[in-house]
């Protein structure tokens, strides 16, 4: 298939992008149902029997740093390639990637996000055995969705790189004839990009980075979180494939694994080659990247402690069956998972003048989550399993943090023995507790905070926010008053608001071409998925002019 | 005059504006002719006894800071303002500017942009003194294009701001009703902003941020260069008497004037409060601003070594011509003037076959530029007369660094005995010469570097703008072959290019709504006037979901 034919058959598929971008309603171009007719009859268990026989791939120097949170024998061996390989690799392939097009490299990033929806079943599952992603996440985050948030990347992009004209004349009027000048206007790339996964969301959290780098001409090295490497490398197997296929350098994108015993990150990450850094992860690291990384443009999303605050509802059981579902989905392994739930002393007013009390909110709560976890072998498909021993250990360990409202319970699937499964737990602190409150738990743990009324809530939030970040903020009011004081707090802040999720949508949940995530504004990262500062440091522009003689 | 009423008066050149900007051919919303009808007959005599009353303004604690390069008789008083005292102002004006839709204040913008037109000759005699710039260049940089620069930045802005709908409805296909959440997304503004200007073109280089941050909704503080406070004052009077006449609060704009013995500028930059920083001058200090002002985003115009490159012409006698006219334009007191010239060895090829020697070169620039300034009262319209002691002292002790090709000489203005004229250097110095080549000369001090080939001169240069950065490389060529290899290494160096420059066009010369000014992407700044880099960190957006029950 030659460019031209690769950029006609994306052409639509694109331009409906871009227009998305612009009109920020629902939009998506992967469909997030397995049971679609975009996914082939047979492709799921040809995806899973691909990923078995990953597990057992032994080609390779490093192992036995991915284990399966559902107990599956997940052994596979990657490679150990130095960084400096990698990066001469990735220079040596850049002027050709470089000289391509923005609307042809879009091309060739479009066959790739379709090969790996080709791949979906694959990466499901993949996504689910690295990261402990419950089946029906890890297709829709994990694949589907990332598709959609790594195309909302390039249409960002190639909507920025057509920003200039190719090439304009300028002519100014003079008193004699007029002046004339030619000018033209080159897209450049920055450089080498390294993109650092996470081990939760490797595609989802990634591939907005990964593909905005690629399009606007950088090759690109991923280096996976060495917990879960899986995916991405799938990933890049894929890009590798697509590339070849086309006749390009596959090392325009490259992998590089390494182990916590013998990390490679700063190594490449404080590299002279490197220009572009997207890093998820936690705010330690992340914080180290945007300080030591001088020469690239750093892209973090970190860690924040996100807050649901309850002033009062039009649909209590709403509420509650929505938060039980936003604290159980994924063990509450999400970046976007609230921490604080700050509730007023004296209760939730409801419509009709009633008002719910701490107490009563309390016992209901526990009992929506009780009934969402009661059959483990339902439950498994919402809490998924724990990807980390560090976040299993933290949620045996939370009973000392406050007051337990209901505690995390392991749960023990019939069918799958070695499956970490743990229920979310809630505990009551006081506001007071700021060491405890402004401190990120990650995983099953949350805080319950009552506070004088709600706009102490507010104010604490505020400060907590402004401190330590956050990517989201719950609110719950029918008072319009009450609702704008929270968007200035909110403002002020730096985080994104979300209002009365009382029915199947969840705070959790960020919609690529609709949804900025993470606001840039705080401490829990400096990029937003996907505005356009997201696109804009990974190309130049070079400016030529041209005097024409008469 | 009502707000509606304002952006109805507005619309139209605002409209043109974003226009222009995506086409980038010519574009002028303010005539750079001072004897266009768009100004008033009387306007030039009125706008000199302004300035003159302006000179003898006396109240106020800070004077004897400026003077006038031409001798006259310039001692304005200042205010002494703290610090904290103009940043309580600004945070008390902000909430009111920051509730304004963008484009209102984009038509209040555009209306400040008016009143300063209509002072344009008070504004052009307060640049021509304060600075040193010929009347015509202070017309017409100072003035017009500074204007042009403006708007152009405010367009910017406004198309930015305008890339997220204010509202929308997102519509998510589900089995038994759609999913529903309706979005909002409102601009927000940084904090204050602080811009800090220049002393040879205060307002070109200092309009386009303050306008920016302006319109994002941010209140400005303007602090000066010491030296040239008075263009800055006029704009922050002229901006405060309309934002009071609109009613709104004109500590929107206000002015921090400070003194060289008693400077302000690094409390300002270091101040929680200041958000957004535009600053141009130094290296030194912009990289100082660079690296300490944590709290803000900082954008920088600092200085680099700009390049004549010149390998072979189709027209030598319009080679020569334009680069006398270029070194001697403001006795090169430009952040844009080339001040290493670069010539091969064998000399410049002409396209009849002929050579041109590098001795012709000499003696022809030479020849060109003491026609250029012969005549005292004629080179005043040209050279203007210098800024500032250290420029003048530059310029004199600047025999040392080489073997003059032609000296700096003052010249005597039989009517102006006190302006102080300096015809512009020109000095040989070997290529291995880098402690004097990698270094700005700042005023009328060029050096002609010969070297073995023009590829020679291409790989110094580009060692050069590598490590001290450049605003401008001008090329002189035939070869495509030697342009397209010219067009890598600046794309590599991050300096935009300018081929053939024969008639009156000059590559000092950087043009609204066309030109990129600085790239951003070499030492000589961080920032470019005016992309849309330029404008996005001078707002945020906060988007708001509201589930809607079925």
């Amino acid at each position: 298939m030659t460019l031209q034919d690769l950029q006609l058959k994306h052409a639509g598929r694109l331009a409906d992008a871009i227009a998305a971008v612009a009109c920020r309603g629902y939009h998506s171009a992967y469909p997030e149902d397995p049971t679609h007719p975009a996914y082939a009859d047979g492709s799921r268990a040809a995806g899973e029997a691909a990923v078995r026989a990953a597990w057992t791939q032994r080609d390779g120097a490093i192992r036995g740093e991915e284990r399966s949170a559902f107990g599956a024998p997940f052994d596979t061996a990657y490679a150990d390639e130095p960084v400096d390989a990698v990066l001469a690799r990735a220079e040596a392939a850049a002027p050709a990637w470089a000289a391509l097009d923005p609307v042809e490299r879009a091309a060739v990033a479009l066959e790739i996000l379709e090969a790996l929806q080709q791949r979906a079943f694959e990466m499901a599952f993949a996504c689910m055995h690295a990261c402990g992603q419950p089946f029906a996440m890890a297709f829709q985050a994990g694949t589907a969705h990332a598709l959609d948030r790594a195309l909302e990347a390039v249409a960002i992009a190639v909507r920025e790189m057509g920003a200039y004209p190719a090439r304009v004349l300028w002519e100014k009027p003079d008193a004699r004839r007029p002046l004339r000048v030619e000018k033209t206007f080159e897209i450049l790339p920055r450089g080498i990009a390294a993109v650092i996964g996470c081990a939760t969301f490797p595609t989802w959290n990634s591939y907005p980075g990964l593909f905005a780098s690629l399009v606007t001409g950088n090759p690109v090295v991923v280096k996976p979180h060495p917990t879960a490497v899986l995916p991405l490398a799938l990933c890049v197997d894929t890009a590798r494939s697509v590339l070849a296929g086309l006749g390009f350098d596959a090392d325009v994108v490259q992998l590089l694994v390494d182990t916590r015993a013998a990390p490679k990150t700063k190594a490449l990450a404080l590299d002279a080659r490197v220009k572009l850094i997207d890093f998820t992860g936690g705010p330690e690291f992340g914080d180290w990247l945007e300080s030591h990384a001088r020469q690239a443009h750093v892209f973090t999303e970190k860690a924040g402690v996100n807050a649901v605050l309850i002033e009062s509802t039009g649909d209590y059981p709403g509420l509650v069956r929505n938060l039980a579902l936003t604290l159980s989905l994924y063990s509450a392994q999400m970046c976007t998972t609230p921490q604080s739930i700050y509730l007023p002393r004296a209760g939730i007013r409801l419509q009709d003048g009633m008002t719910k009390t701490v107490e009563d909110f309390k016992a209901d709560l526990a009992a929506a989550v009780a009934k969402l976890v009661a059959d483990p072998v339902r439950a498994i498909e919402l809490l998924g399993a724990i990807q980390s021993d560090a976040t299993e250990a933290r949620a045996v360990e939370a009973a000392s943090i406050g007051e337990p409202v209901f505690a995390s319970r392991r749960l023990a699937h019939p069918d799958l023995p070695d499956a970490v499964l743990r229920t979310p737990a809630l505990y009551a602190v006081p506001p007071e507790a700021l060491d405890t409150i402004a401190r990120e738990h990650f995983g099953p743990i949350s805080l319950l905070i009552v506070t004088e009324d709600a706009d102490a809530a507010l104010r604490h939030a505020h400060e907590v926010t402004r401190s330590r970040g956050a990517i989201t903020w719950s609110v719950y009011s029918n008072d319009e008053a009450f609702v704008r004081r929270a968007k200035n707090a909110a403002a002020d802040a730096g985080v994104h608001l979300t209002l009365d999720m009382t029915g199947p949508v969840l705070v959790n949940q960020s919609a690529a071409f609709s949804d900025l995530h993470v606001s840039g504004h705080n401490a829990a990262g400096n990029a937003a998925l996907c505005d356009t500062a997201f696109v804009l440091p990974r190309f130049r522009v070079l400016q030529t002019r041209r005097y024409l003689a008469a």
